[in-house]
């Protein structure tokens, strides 16, 4: 696993948004940060997420270069949302969804490493459960959840309103 | 559709908790609230679903028997969770959990009216979408969301922590 030891897990600042933004836009390369409109939707659902105490957006970035506030290069990210509900005996679950590794830095382990910082995350509040859908067309995805410990066990159904 | 003008959809107060318990252990018949141990974990995970704006604990009441702080006979519920995002156009989506109707309820276009209820919550408040997951063995469930305007699209992993 390449670089691992300068690995930084965090959640986003507001100086990580368009670096975010660039890698949710990343489907098969990398997408330049400073090309990406930030606009004032963006803004607000970021801000949403900060506030909120049960959703984070937690970004992988190269520790060499990170400093206060969010200066260094993200490569990874995704999004943890804490989810009260009574099954369960009355523990949360966390779903992640997001999950993104930029174009030109996978196939390294890291987004291994981002899921497992996740997870560890969830168990340290005390979740009983971590979930998340893929697409039914990614078999490399459904390979990496599997290999990670997930079982396939539920249909993920959506409408868009 | 039986008994339709007497429905009402709200959301769950302290009152109806047992009887939400109840719904949630009932697999094949019904269960009776007053048999349900409200421990302090459901007792927390209630006022914590309560008191997050981007949750809710929506009930089906017979109306008919609904008074002032949740009187009525609870016979169907489910939660909703908004969640903030990255993604469409920095819309919320709205994620689907614990749906139940009573057993002596079903097949009589409940499930149906609650879930469309659920969704037009959903699209009053702006989400993009709504999603949900659900066993990959309950056929008559996946019948279910299809009908009601749901795609398929997804796989969905879950690991116990």
């Amino acid at each position: 696993m390449p670089a691992a030891t300068a690995l930084v897990f965090r959640p986003a600042t507001r100086a990580d948004l368009p670096a975010v933004l660039a890698l949710l836009a990343d489907e098969e390369r990398v997408v330049d940060p400073a090309g990406v409109e930030v606009t004032e939707a963006y803004e607000r659902a970021f801000a949403a997420i900060e506030a909120d105490p049960r959703n984070e957006m937690l970004v992988l970035v190269n520790g060499d270069d990170d400093g206060e506030g969010g200066t260094g290069t993200v490569v990874g990210c995704l999004q943890a949302t804490y989810i009260p509900g009574l099954g369960k005996g009355g523990a949360e679950r966390a779903l992640i969804e997001a999950v993104r590794i930029r174009a030109d830095r996978r196939d390294g382990g890291l987004g291994r490493a981002l899921m497992e910082h996740a997870v560890s995350r969830a168990r340290a509040r005390g979740c009983a459960l971590v979930q998340l859908t893929t697409d039914r067309s990614r078999a490399d995805a459904h390979r990496f959840y599997t290999a990670l410990g997930f079982a396939r066990s539920h249909e993920g159904f959506k409408m868009a309103l």
